[in-house]
């Protein structure tokens, strides 16, 4: 069983801090919503999902110190300003947008409520944002499980496991099932560079789940490929474009040009509220970029020139046309997806 | 000017610790051949051209206790035996072999004179070898700089610079020429894991030297290449089969299939020293295997799971068809060599 990155507690929101992995295993318990919002920030917290959930307990966090004698003008102000935080912590990936707008929207529903009725309202809300990633997880487990064969050796990126959502993970979540139904899977995980999810989190987590697990670099992979060593590519997504366009951590273009060279299927495994169809295509997501000091200091020691020049986005965007298909808790879609979900 | 990669000085080989690069530039002055040996199997000196001069050299220290009182079988054997050492260090760039059976081709051709007339002989053509690289380097660079236009953004992996030649180096003293003829070369450099040459040796080298450039992560390479912001491609190579099939760097093979996708040109730069036509094709060419712990420990700090596996392959292997051109001292040339040289 995969280990659980995320659960509220009555005293704060618990979490395990990623950036310590894979030498610490240390559970943060954090009060303080700007406090949530720097775990985000720094990735203490991070993978689509998770943060999206992390996030919706977050506003729980900066409403707390409110009860029934505060003035409803003042909680409402300082709602949104939470929200509006909160959502300023990480640009790309859709699922914190998603969470905190139906955290707002439960919010703006019972405005003649008690503040302390709201409060417990939005409590509710966030709990059911996070068991139904759980059980969107379980769901996108299964459908993707039918894609994996007795023996299979599949390549991911990044972390879309258990330690990204609030359940058993996306790409990963297919592996955990599909070895649960005793099937054999052998697992390449990209290192991921510049932030090792792949080395420090998503070997990590296979390992501690006793998944076959072989790390790689990044740049193996088509080295891998070529000699037959991958039979399918299985990421997750940090959000989606109506026409299926995917923005995903840097390095999934990559694979999914090199995946159509080698006739290698390539999926993506993501949760519905992955999907933006406010926007057409990938060129109206927005990709961070983050600091330098990824690149050059990254592990503890500096590896390149002072004052170098850097370029250091954290997201690519691959053409739907190299996705072969959308493993969801609704089952394995392509697009058009408003036909076809 | 770009930095010098490795000297012969009267007291032995200087070179410059390129696994100390880019936090301390530090010179090691060797005058042991075994340790010269480990010198190149722990990188200190790499670069298939500098590790070619470097063992010519070292075939010197091997046989420096040698004079006309000692025994000539003696000295034969100690001769041979060094080669064989020197030969073992490294499996896979054939410039290391090539050198060496150059030496002993002198030993043999002068095996009638006098030990120190030998020693002098086998001298001489160790200087020649590394004169004779500075000159390919300097061909290489004019021939491969009629290729850059002014304002060109040039992606380049690994390092083929001044640190990896006996002069200014091969994908990397294209850019030398063309920005010394007064073209605008920007050039984008990957860090190339596991071992960062990009970050810690190309990137250094560049900077020291006044050239424009920019580090990126391998897997960012692709995402470059769809915005449109590469318009060559120029590496080096260890090994190049007689049908062009050519062993470079672990992730070259990467970049060629993502050149292939994007229409961008990938070019080879390397001197004729590197083209093995004993070999037909590019599954003749042994790639080695390197240990865990570059992928594992690489920044100063476990980065990865204790007891993960782990695949470290030092190379790979590229087809010719995804290579445009070879830029070597003769030419910019395609296959077949034989006729086209």
């Amino acid at each position: 069983m995969p280990v659980q990155a995320i659960r509220w507690e009555e005293n704060g929101v618990t979490l395990i801090d990623q950036t310590q992995l894979p030498e610490r295993l240390i559970y943060l318990t954090i009060d303080d919503y700007e406090r949530l919002g720097l775990a985000i920030r720094r990735l203490e917290i991070r993978g689509a999902p998770a943060i999206g959930i992390a996030a919706a307990y977050g506003v729980l966090l900066g409403i707390k110190s409110f009860d029934n004698t505060s003035s409803k003008i003042v909680f409402f102000d300082q709602l949104e300003r939470v929200i509006q935080y909160l959502k300023s912590t990480r640009p790309t990936a859709i699922n914190l947008a998603w969470s905190l707008d139906r955290i707002r929207g439960v919010a703006q529903k019972n405005q003649d409520a008690s503040i302390e009725k709201i409060k417990e309202k939005l409590l509710n809300e966030a709990l059911a944002i996070h068991e139904s990633d759980r059980l969107t997880c379980a769901h996108i487990g299964k459908y993707g499980a039918e894609l994996l064969k007795d023996g299979m050796r599949v390549l991911t990126h990044c972390n879309a496991g258990a330690l990204a959502t609030g359940g058993i993970g996306t790409a990963l979540g297919v592996i955990y099932t599909a070895v649960a139904a005793g099937k054999k899977i052998a697992v390449y995980a990209d290192e991921t560079r510049p932030l090792l999810q792949g080395s420090r989190i998503t070997a990590w987590e296979l390992q501690e789940a006793g998944i076959d697990v072989t790390l790689i670099c990044d740049n193996m992979a088509a080295y891998l490929m070529q000699q037959g060593k991958v039979e399918i590519i299985i990421v997750g997504a940090d959000r989606i474009a109506r026409n299926g366009d995917t923005a995903n951590k840097i390095g999934t273009y990559s694979l999914a040009v090199l995946a159509e060279k080698h006739q290698i299927p390539f999926y993506i495994a993501a949760p519905l509220s992955t999907f933006d169809f406010s926007i057409a295509d990938g060129t109206e997501i927005p990709v961070e970029e983050r600091a330098a000091a990824e690149i050059t200091n990254g592990f503890g020691k500096r590896t390149a020139p002072v004052d170098i020049k850097v370029y250091n986005p954290a997201f690519d965007v691959t053409p739907f046309g190299l996705i072969k298909g959308f493993i969801t808790e609704k089952g394995v879609i392509q697009p058009p997806f408003a036909e076809n979900f």
